[in-house]
């Protein structure tokens, strides 16, 4: 078993995290009870005091892939925010709920066409509601 | 470096896809230059002849999770029909490029809240178009 840190996450990220989880069906989400297990354990900051370098809600996150070096960005949001475009990402999609409170530097590997393992390391949180000032974002 | 069956692709699929990936520039797809290396060399049939334990476009998977043994089901869908429901993936977000041309009995592994791997395996095709003789969906 791999053995990480506890997520930091904000206080109000958190409070509509916990409303979201409330109203969705465990088979719509596969890892409800592992989102709910973290957040239950998870280091909870007011907005104000939340690190810069932390993937909080709203956040826009900069990866690159490791075999190719190619960059991309994602923004982590609340399902009623998603759509299929790639460039939003749903914290209830698969890989979604992998982000919060990850950190610039992480590595995380996710599955790729044909079923191959693509490693994806964080390398700029681009945009950060928190950073920018926006607390009730 | 892992190795992979080349996956099976049906020829609508294919050509869709591939229009799909020519207006979808790279940034707004990590793994593009992936898919479309898996598309090169698939296992391309006609629809009719597409076996039935293959994840097609628009196909309803089946998974369960490994370590709880708690089930759920995704529709594999095109970016136009997604939506942040948790329940379709778009084939252009995280994990859904991996899901084309898998069989029933595939395992994956993806990142879950905490980064924590997630071993997912497919067990069935629910429904899928090929299948039910909707040849042209």
């Amino acid at each position: 078993m791999q053995s990480k840190p506890n997520i930091v996450v904000s206080s109000l990220d958190l409070d509509r995290l916990e409303a979201l989880l409330a109203a969705t069906p465990e088979r719509g989400f596969p890892g409800k009870a592992a989102l709910q297990a973290e957040l239950d354990r998870a280091d909870v900051r007011e907005p104000a005091d939340m690190p810069s370098d932390v993937v909080t809600m709203n956040s826009t996150v900069r990866f690159q892939l490791q075999d190719s070096g190619e960059s991309f960005e994602q923004t982590l949001v609340y399902p009623k925010d998603a759509d299929g475009s790639g460039e939003r990402i749903s914290i209830l999609a698969p890989v979604g709920s992998a982000l919060l409170g990850l950190k610039v530097g992480d590595t995380i590997e996710w599955p790729g066409p044909g079923g191959k393992p693509l490693a994806v390391r964080i390398v700029a949180i681009v945009y950060q509601p928190e950073r920018a000032g926006e607390l009730h974002r």
